[in-house]
């Protein structure tokens, strides 16, 4: 096998754990000895061994002479666990093959430093591209400080999110429905806008067969008018957090967090969604799923302030001029002004259309 | 090869020659004697000889004891050409292998029969599906006697076919453009309301490389608002027909006549969709790409009246909750209500994502 296959492997390893290693990447490592394959391995989990532990422990005492495989630049410092250059080189492993260099400041590039002081052969860059996709989330949050933002949006294939009269269940099939809770596994949060828990009441946890981690909950609501016997106030399945103004009413922020609600109060009038962001992102949030309704994704929109598009389009034609669409707000105003994406993917969920696309890199 | 592979090339002959056989079905045909080939012909336009008789000739004395792959039931019928059924006969082939019998009254299984009568070993339904699939403007057409309707839309992701000022240029890339101009090349006649022929004043010309097929230009009208100045009036690329209702101004009606546009006028004051298509069945025309505005597919959809739905989706977000969308005009009230299709294919042109769906049988 080539260095391209069993890097291939380590990534699936790596990916097995998605929604689950927050805030720390997803990483895979396989140790390879005579064209076999003797350790793999996988971090599963922030505060438990790196990928590089796992797979080198199962080589035991064959990863002398050994090559590892290994997703994401060993480790180079002493965090929750010690760094894994140094395991790498007390193991005897004689040739390191990297995908992607870690641009986390605490290590970029003196991992491999390391191992080649210690005389071990390097190579980077081995499906680097496939690499750092799978670790985007880490890597805006690492170098940006900032919660990496996916807008999810469902809608018939003429771009309406419900009829003329607000009926919107259901666009999309079961297929896609389930994925959405996949989405919401994999990301730190889940936002909406106060709209749509006064009209929906929706509980906003992760549901799928087997369970799954349940997103903080985090509700736009500049002047309070979140019901206190919503879900999202009452069920107590996940945190709920309320990002407010100084226009809210002090006696309701009282009743909130009695109720086990936290409330973030912004020292302005509006809601501004890039200092929000900067807030979420001191809390540790590395990612938002933005559910909606339309005028919040119509805000990130304006903002600017998005790395992913998610857009479920159901094989529907519902139409009418007044009938609403993904996008509130006042919108764009030239071609030349519309935000441009790139298509990352393009699969059938069930019956629906999945497209992810990414921010056009200028 | 098997049956199959044959056919396989049948149906690519047949589809070489799309957008040209109008009002006739694209047919291909190869023969094959002792596993060689040695004969294929497409039907190239109506009134020049049909598939099998190409295909023939090329075989030539060799046609005696092979086997010819034809794509669509040989007719049985004296039309503009001789009965390819007694052809086959006369060549001394010895099998004949049949993508789909032919709905047409005049043939409908004669053909077939006429063959199995004279000896001859006919097998059906090898690759039925694809071979329909290929022709379903002349199926529909010579079943219902109405024309194939396509609704053809070009959207960004959020559904959006301007911003909120109206500004439509250019949502799409080049070669999605460009598939519109195969798109105007394979169907009879181009619909456009009066109102983008107000705005735009396009030509609604097919403009290849090398040329294509100009379709008829159709323009709903029902006041005969149209400027005797524009493009579609005054440049005779292609044949215009005015649909347009009681209401017109009879002066007006006879200046575009002196023009050279067709008038149709409709005994109502409304323009009924599916009066209107009736009337163009029968003058022939067997397919029509509506190309819009909001209106006009707004009332398509309403009436239900069409065949097949092609989406451009644009990787752009334009936002806006009054920037237009496809389809104008009322809508459909409930979920329930919409109109459920099928995807029948998801391709990337250029940067753009091409989706083709089909109503759902019921």
């Amino acid at each position: 096998m080539s260095d391209q296959e069993y890097m291939k492997l380590a990534i699936e390893l790596a990916r097995s754990a998605e929604g689950q290693t927050s805030p720390n990447p997803l990483v895979g490592a396989v140790v390879v000895k005579d064209n076999e394959i003797i350790g793999m391995g996988a971090h599963l989990r922030a505060g438990e061994p790196h990928a590089e532990v796992h797979a080198i422990r199962m080589a035991g005492e064959k990863a002398k002479g050994a090559t590892i495989y290994v997703t994401l630049e060993p480790c180079s410092h002493h965090g929750k666990t010690p760094p894994c250059a140094d395991l790498i080189i007390a193991s005897g492993i004689e040739r390191v093959v990297v995908a992607s260099t870690d641009t986390n400041p605490l290590v970029a590039g003196r991992g491999i430093g390391r191992l080649k002081d210690a005389g071990i052969e390097v190579e980077t860059g081995v499906l680097e591209e496939e690499a750092r996709r799978m670790n985007s989330i880490f890597f805006h949050f690492i170098e940006s400080g900032l919660p990496f933002v996916t807008l999810k949006s469902a809608s018939s294939l003429d771009g309406k999110t419900a009829t003329v009269t607000g009926e919107s269940k259901w666009i999309t099939g079961e297929e896609a429905r389930r994925d959405v809770h996949v989405l919401r596994h994999q990301h730190d949060a889940i936002l909406a806008g106060v709209n749509t828990v006064i009209m929906d009441n929706p509980s906003l946890t992760t549901r799928l067969p087997g369970g799954g981690k349940n997103p903080v909950r985090i509700i736009l609501d500049s002047t309070l008018r979140i019901p206190l016997d919503s879900h999202v106030v009452m069920d107590g399945e996940a945190p709920t957090w309320v990002m407010t103004t100084r226009r809210a009413d002090p006696q309701k922020m009282a009743d909130l967090e009695a109720a086990g609600v936290q409330v973030v109060q912004l020292d302005s009038e509006v809601l501004d969604i890039p200092e929000m962001l900067q807030i979420l992102g001191k809390k540790r949030i590395t990612s938002i799923l933005v559910e909606g309704g339309a005028e919040v994704h119509g805000s990130f929109l304006s903002a600017g302030t998005f790395q992913q598009v998610i857009t479920y389009i159901a094989p529907k034609l519902i139409g009418g001029k007044l009938a609403p669409s993904v996008f509130g707000g006042e919108g764009l105003k030239q071609i030349s002004d519309a935000v441009s994406l790139e298509i990352e993917e393009v699969t059938m969920v069930g019956k629906d259309i999945r497209i992810v696309a990414v921010p056009k890199r200028s």
